[in-house]
């Protein structure tokens, strides 16, 4: 952040892969330069990248960085020029990868080269190269915008230094390397994924089940286990307070019973094809894809956003990637001149009312990421939370000024009216293009948790708000700070 | 609902899936009388109806019914008298659950009975027995107070008509009845899971990756997307505007690949179940089962509670279990003396900010339920939003007299301060244990929502908000309305 020079990444293929790593760069602040010669590929990146804006700084509670810059090379050695990393995402052909690679390292040395391949080793992909040494796989997952899993294999060959630097850059982007310790065809979750596929042909071709009803049996059931805890950690579960032995003793026989078509693979052949791609327009056919990728990512973002205010799974990756952006961004604001904007949001569609805009409790929402973002310059922060004081929250007077619409973005501003030992009198406002959608004012009390009731704050958070209410001391008190709600006579 | 009369499901079996099921029935206000010859059957139910009491309610948007009366009988006979329905969760053999068929239907005729059976097919589970058109699988998910599915298997000899009746049954309890076309070995979603253990056991054997490892292989990943699509429909999303037969067309010929240990069954035996039980405690070990089980629920809620806002999956089941459950309930609002309670709500972990108390925003999120609910009332509900009006919050003061925490049942309290053509003047309080929490008085103006400005009501709706402010006229005007935020001088 801050004073760090900008990064570039080399995306080589901009599919919706190869695009979903690009966007998570750019939105995470690297420059990227995409190789690709379809001509078609600035149209599809561009459609992946305005899905990811419209979706990835949902995930974040602080401001984002300024968006990197985005070019389209006309070669491989002008994408690869300066990158700090390179990733390949190129049609799943060994010899085209093979290809890739050679292009690269005739033109950069010592640059992380990852692949998304979902099948090939990383000793497959190093055959014949110069330097096998930085070649490994980066496997991500669809949409690469938001899911936090990339598979990261090394082979023996690999440069096990270059790889730890490689998973840190990936936290930057606030993913998550999973780092596979052997490698195998298709590494860990295709193994699975292609094992349930097999499985579901069987079923569809058999006639036990539709595409649809294959669907409502994994979402209605295991699906919504399997997002927040695994396979294992849900069995743990399962088999109660006797534990895993227990589970496994109740389960393990099950293996030997013809519970699924073990050894037998369905003919792939038109037949099946149209078979399913019939069942799927039926089932789906009413939405289009790009409805279909936005009512993905939108419950993939509530998914995330839950688990991140429980501290767990995936949700733990998104504030750890938090916390690492707030360190060193929080200097800036007494340079401010007028109210200081302490949070920044884009209105999700799970914000929406029934009216069709923004739902009440949502700007109150929105007004304390604000005060929560200001509390944390303060120096009130989880630390000092976790000391057995905090500042809560008396008595809040919103006025509704504008109706905020999806994909609206919104900026949350803080004016300090008052300050003495026990009390803060904030003026937030909630801003859209500079407009009050919204003013929310606050009275804040200092408290000894454990006593349950009010104290004075300690000296180091008072000078840090009064050096803050000082700033603001020659701003006008907004003429609806104090007003009452009441009927006129 | 109302005046209907109490309906009794029988549980045969009173382990996690049969406690499981006990509870939905109960929480959904049926009585349910269990057989368990287990001395520890009592405790082992009470505990789940613990962790279903802390859970179910947070799914609903309305008041839950009176939940049911729970029974422990001594005889499958005392167990089935009278009852409406009968759910079997025993042990899974087969010649256990034939005695227990036997023994139901020497003491009843005519009463759906269904197996939670994982494995047996409906016509095994009909071998021997005096009624077979009675008996059915009826395949539930853990936790069962939770998940929605439930596979209904019949075989040909299974009554039709009754399927129909269990299928509106279960629908009555908030689950998702998922009618199997074809009886098979392990139903649909277990065949699944059981492809998946198969290869996460030879991961896992040979030392490709642990436990934990596999778990987040899962969960950072394809688990996030099962929770909500299936399989097939994020498949047709990942095919992009080509479709699902251009994804087939990629991922086909995979099958032949060797991705998946197709044709071989790990031993199963003591070393493996000591590697991986062992590996299960490094990566579980430090929480407990009833910790987990928490956790586990808590993040199903908030999935839940994503999907129901977006009307989608498994949230659009409970919509639709919130409206059949409303219907009719709404008549006895104005033969209540004092401010109408209009919603019950369970403050749940995600509530909870870094204080430990309930985030201030969910404050006014469950002031918005009780609003939303005394809208419907007066009539000003979706069907009238969608013609074109509503009624929009204008301004919002909340005061905050009690610090709300995890469990906490909260009630939303309505009492109307004035009404006129444009305008309600509504003082909600949010109490819990009849003591209020916070007070939020709010101005609420009818809108035409095209021309963006307010009107007039129509006559049915201000008569009938119009009746309760004449309900409400001779209750003392709350001290709160109309105070301002402020500092005294």
């Amino acid at each position: 952040m801050g004073t760090s020079v900008t990064k570039k990444a080399a995306i080589i293929g901009g599919g919706v892969i190869g695009g979903g790593w690009a966007a998570r760069f750019l939105l995470n602040g690297w420059d990227v330069a995409i190789f690709d010669p379809d001509p078609e590929a600035a149209r599809k990146v561009g459609e992946v990248l305005r899905n990811a804006r419209a979706a990835l700084p949902a995930l974040s509670d602080g401001p984002m960085p300024r968006e990197g810059r985005l070019s389209f090379a006309g070669t491989i050695t002008e994408a690869v020029e300066g990158a700090d990393y390179i990733q390949e995402s190129v049609s799943e052909r060994l010899d085209l990868k093979h290809r890739v690679f050679a292009q690269i390292q005739q033109s950069v040395s010592g640059v992380p080269i990852g692949s998304s391949t979902s099948g090939f080793k990383p000793s497959e992909l190093q055959q014949g190269a110069a330097d096998p040494s930085m070649i490994f796989v980066a496997h991500p997952f669809n949409p690469v915008y938001l899911l936090p899993l990339a598979e990261i294999v090394p082979s023996v060959a690999t440069d096990a230094a270059m790889i730890d630097r490689v998973k840190d850059m990936l936290r930057d982007i606030g993913m998550f390397p999973l780092h596979i310790r052997k490698e195998i065809d298709a590494h860990i979750a295709d193994r699975f994924l292609e094992a349930v596929w097999r499985e579901a042909l069987w079923l569809v071709k058999d006639g036990v089940a539709t595409t649809e009803e294959i669907d409502e049996a994994i979402r209605m059931g295991f699906g919504l286990r399997w997002g927040q805890m695994g396979l294992f950690e849900t069995y743990r579960v399962a088999g109660g307070e006797a534990g895993m032995k227990h589970f496994m003793a109740q389960f393990g026989p099950c293996l030997q019973w013809p519970w699924t078509r073990l050894t037998d693979v369905p003919e792939f052949n038109d037949e099946l094809v149209d078979l399913i791609a019939g069942q799927s327009d039926a089932q789906s056919g009413h939405h289009t894809i790009r409805e279909l990728e936005r009512i993905r990512d939108q419950n993939l973002i509530g998914f995330l956003r839950v688990l991140k205010e429980r501290n767990w799974g995936a949700g733990r990756v998104l504030l750890e990637h938090d916390a690492r952006r707030r360190a060193g961004a929080d200097q800036t604001v007494l340079a401010e001149p007028g109210p200081v904007e302490f949070a920044r949001m884009t209105v999700l569609p799970g914000w929406i009312d029934y009216n069709g805009h923004m739902t009440e409790s949502r700007y109150l929402f929105a007004s304390s990421e604000t005060a929560d973002a200001f509390l944390r310059w303060i120096g009130a922060d989880l630390d000092y939370v976790k000391s057995g004081f905090s500042y809560y929250t008396a008595e809040t007077h919103i006025r509704h000024l504008g109706e905020a619409k999806v994909g609206d973005a919104l900026t949350g501003t803080v004016q300090v009216l008052m300050v003495d030992e026990k009390r803060i009198h904030l003026f937030i406002r909630l801003l859209r293009d500079g407009t009050e959608v919204a003013t929310v004012e606050q009275m804040l009390l200092h408290v000894d948790m454990a006593a349950g009731k009010a104290c004075a704050a300690p000296a180091a958070i008072l000078a840090r708000v009064g050096a803050l209410r000082d700033a603001h001391a020659g701003l006008p008190r907004p003429a609806a700070a104090g007003r009452a709600i009441g009927v006129k006579p």
